[in-house]
């Protein structure tokens, strides 16, 4: 099930197509997973979604890879993003997460929802020593 | 605002105390944060979350304790807790932080967020490609 | 998979057939999609539901009717209801949703998604500007 | 800070007042949450919102009003919403919540928020066994 | 589809199998379902996850186990957890929840959503008579 | 309470500066609210997100300018962003939102909230006439 049919290399515009190119190029694989098939239904916005992936997830930075998508697989489980989850796990695995590494990103999004929702129950008043700035 | 008032040290009963004297000895610091200050009505679950707390942040493990901090904002964020951004930015910088690995953070969590409102909108088909396991 | 079971015409009883008469009166369509199918078990609970939809998105009001039908997805999207992407984009469709307004909606729920994201994070303080009642 | 103004007794139109009214005398109290005179703006939202929490919260049902209560304040700390935290809290404890009662509600609302953001992490597939109805 | 692959019996290491062990027993079924099968890749997250599932749900508290599934399914039901929403109705049910609480666990669901979203929009401002302690 | 200070203009650096200039040309105002000030401690996270600010909200489309910022709200309204509420409906106001059109946003974000919830409960298997593209 999906709202918009992903779109086979024969399908899509010539500026899909460019993207498509860039993707394989960077990812140096000819597999194009369906979240960007989807996205070139109007291939602005797949242009865009991918070269934000491509620099804040490739780019240089403070962060590793690996971390990087770390961050990522835990953002998607608080949003119960199923197709995200799927990716991103595998994208890590692409880039050397060990299980062992997984069930600590697990117990981690495990802990913080108990405690996010712990919190958000309980409207715990913030501590003025967390407060980095200025006083609303 | 509150739903329950944080506790002073004279008022915690001595089952929470315990738990007090277990955070100020594990922190090294005398500060204790309102979080535990109000989960001390009930003891058993101030006792049940520190300890979780304790071993998965600061436990052995797969993944260092500032990775975990910076998991730990991001899971907070998408869930939308007020406090956890506030207690756990403060506990990444505790550990280290630079404002430059807390803005990669920010960028990844915020791609990841537009992602993930992208799958969930489209309602992406998961490629077979990324799965680890059995048929549904 | 569901945790009811859609109900057949054959099966629903007297009072929930009564709201899908209504149901096809009002749309001009003989087909009853599975949410209503599946809340037939409880016929209060699917006539007090139909009834909202009714009047909400197809009543007198201040917005048009395909805005309604937008708005509906954007909300679905952040709360990862997949039922009901797939249900209200094929609404808007009906109602003449384009494929550029449907990219344009994405562009919106991706972008709010990111800002809401960095604000849950970072805590911005409201500007006192944006306040448009008495004080907390 | 606020979206809205909340109106006072004098300045509410006389659709909102009638509302007013109602909330009063249903509740046996003078006082009216900022809930309600931020809703007044709308007399028509206002009245469709009382009407369904009077029924769904107050009328007959299979759930006692204290039960009722506890699941409100379990759904709104996992939506993050600060105000119906506060005054659902205060709600059910004016129907007789126990400390006991509340630590018990947060320590079910802790564990499914870990165990759902497992299986949204993980992406567990459903058993056969949890199907109540036809296959997808 | 799946992350990790639910492992049979035959396949789980020790230390998981004394888990399926103690969850058989204390459920008095051979079924385990996929939840547990998939944490099977991390003895320490299983055992850990399952006690903590075991003493909230099934030990001694205030709320009598039929009440603490219902507040399960709410919690679920807003975290968007499809897997959640299948074990826990199912569980509900096995402890013997009627279709009409079911029902109403729906009804207030769906009114504390509505209200959620509502206070969340308005950004309406807690009134002083909800705060349980200090001032923030 | 924040994680950033806002940075007067005094003190962001020159990069930051030239996108706080960029944001008073392109909205005629000298007004720069606190989103952009917390975002200027690191000025390409500030200039990335206000160029697709500007881009989204204020360039060419399919939908008008209001239409945006009505989205806008809703999606901030879900995902429990308090700073996004109050900006956005000031900026909608400031494109003549009127209170009859906030309204009925608000209606429309409460009914999709219900709706949404129900179907996440109920887990409702989507028709395959909603399916617009291959099959999973």
């Amino acid at each position: 099930m999906t709202t918009i049919a992903p779109m086979s290399d024969a399908d899509v515009p010539a500026e899909a197509r460019a993207v498509f190119d860039d993707i394989r190029q960077t990812r140096g694989t000819d597999f194009i997973n369906n979240f960007w098939r989807v996205l070139a239904f109007d291939p602005p916005l797949l242009k865009a979604t991918w070269e934000e992936v491509k620099t804040v997830m490739g780019g240089p930075g403070a962060l590793d890879p690996l971390t990087r998508e770390m961050i990522y697989i835990a953002v998607s489980a608080a949003n119960a993003c199923s197709y995200c989850a799927h990716s991103h796990t595998a994208s890590a695995r692409a880039k050397g997460m060990t299980e062992a590494q997984y069930a600590d990103i697990l117990r981690i999004v495990a802990l913080a929802a108990r405690t996010n929702h712990l919190a958000n129950a309980l409207q715990v008043p913030v501590d003025p020593e967390f407060d980095a700035g200025q006083k609303d």
